[in-house]
């Protein structure tokens, strides 16, 4: 069998991004798991933090086939454009940083990697050094060619994922189409089955409005669109409940039977799992032809280079993607 | 000291109100509690459950001043119009389910009761007797000439006020204005300290847009609305922390300093609440003259007169309104 091999991208380098993998080599992991970012950057990091993790090069021809042992860390070593004081952005850097991105998503798109896992970016500082960026979900979006992806939030037992992501709360409405409200039904389905290794997935969708509109009273969008729309995906045979009441839909009498929760949108899926999945949380991105999950926090500039850091957003993402790239049929 | 007596209507009489409150009665309570319903209807369902239930009579003029012993329930006789069968509404009863809520909150007003929990009424059986109902809020509303009552729901640990509750999702962001948030924002603030006990509640607020608006990149109406409207009621001495995005507010890290959250909208708040406090929440109607508790859940026609009913939200509900009675200054 195929050595199943990772990238791990530490993303913005005056964050805790590099802490993060630095802490994380501590452990063996399951399958070779690559750091894609500067040597020296790790190695400074690792001195301030008084870490001794041996850094292994590796590189395009030269990928590992096992794990590296606890205490090492594979690097391919990415040049910084300029030295890194921890916790100080410099947008002289933004272009390292989406090289490192540049390089995990073609080594997955090129059979190298069967997964990459990303640590936070800083989309501030890059759009300041001039280069229009959204968001690693976007910029993997294009760099893979691919037209609609959906977010999901995770973590031990409940997945959420989301019809509308990054919209002001007047613009949801308006963006809950037939059309969206299915393309984004298709790829949940389709990942749950084809990455999530859940033969025939059973997805719960919440409403739009309270209530799930009650019968119309509070709002038409349930009746007009949502339920019209499950109806022709469950003729298909996709196992499918809802519209239900947000307020309802998370509780064990639903979740128990449940792989998967559609929400309509962001504070209506992701305050419960974030309260149920504190600090093990992980982001994933369906829809994509290849497998990327994300911790789900920012770059904690404040805490860089402290040692102050838990890494358990990162320790889920990284047991979502081998599990994912795992169950791959 | 005066004795703390409450009043507990159970609502509609098909439903599970009179069943969950026969259960109840198997424990004796803190405080004398009177069921306002009809004594028939509370025999006929004790006999169907099998419970062995003594029902003293208690009226106006008659108060009780010791709590009932186990095994016992006061009732404050109410006349049923039409015999009742569980699990099947009859609309000629609408009457006596509004009398009972009636009674309760002009005892409330006459100061015999400290304060009424509810049980569920069925708001579709009454509108179709021709009375106009929109719940029992704006019913005691009504009876109690408040202009503006709020919305909490609580759970041990956890409470969320809304400032919009039963709205279409593309009406809530017209109606987040500087003087809702105002006005909501003070009710939740004198309710806390004066029938919590609680001398200076500190009080989140989430945003109205994904986090919080990101600095007006998701919306402004933080920026333009709620911040101002905080700052205004910080100067006065309030301890309100926010706009936070409601996706990060609901962890340990801002819960554990926290008396009461306050959510813009239904589905912003409530999933999390109820996620939490599964089967053993109560919801609060603050702002009003009276103390007003109620359980969660609805009528659940199809398990009355089957025993199969968890008074889990029940007893929450009369805890509370306890608490608030016996830490009202």
């Amino acid at each position: 069998m195929k050595p199943l091999r990772f990238a791990v991208t530490p993303g913005e380098p005056a964050g805790i991004g590099p802490d993060l993998c630095l802490l994380l080599a501590a452990d063996a992991q399951p399958h070779p798991l690559i750091a894609i970012t500067s040597r020296d950057l790790l190695a400074e990091r690792a001195t301030q933090l008084g870490l001794a993790v041996n850094l292994l090069p590796v590189a395009p021809g030269h990928w590992p086939d096992q794990p590296a042992p606890a205490g090492s860390l594979y690097v391919w070593d990415t040049p910084l454009a300029t030295a890194v004081t921890a916790g100080q952005l410099d947008k002289a850097n933004a272009g390292f940083v989406l090289e490192t991105l540049t390089r995990a998503g073609n080594g997955c798109l090129d059979g190298h990697f069967a997964g990459m896992i990303t640590a936070p970016v800083h989309k501030g500082v890059i759009n300041e050094s001039g280069i229009a960026f959204s968001g690693h979900t976007e910029f993997l979006a294009e760099l893979t060619h691919t037209a609609q992806v959906v977010m999901m939030l995770a973590t031990r037992g409940l997945r959420v994922a989301l019809v509308t992501t990054h919209l002001p709360l007047r613009d949801i409405a308006d963006a809950i189409t037939a059309e969206r409200v299915e393309r984004v039904t298709r790829i949940l389905h389709a990942d749950m089955r084809d990455k999530f290794g859940i033969a025939n997935p059973r997805i719960l969708v919440c409403g739009l409005n309270p209530h799930a509109g009650e019968g119309g009273h509070l709002g038409r969008e349930e009746i007009d669109i949502i339920e019209p729309t499950l109806a022709r995906l469950r003729a298909e045979g996709m196992d499918l409940r809802g519209p239900l009441p947000a307020d309802t839909l998370f509780t064990p009498k639903y979740l128990e039977h449940c792989d998967a929760v559609l929400a309509m949108y962001h504070d209506q899926g992701l305050p419960v799992l974030k309260y149920k999945g504190f600090g093990a949380a992980v982001n994933v991105t369906l829809g994509l032809p290849i497998i990327r999950t994300s911790v789900d926090h920012g770059t904690a500039l404040d805490l860089a280079g402290t040692g102050r850091v838990d890494t358990g957003s990162l320790r889920v993402a990284l047991e979502t993607a081998y599990q994912m790239a795992e169950n791959r049929p």
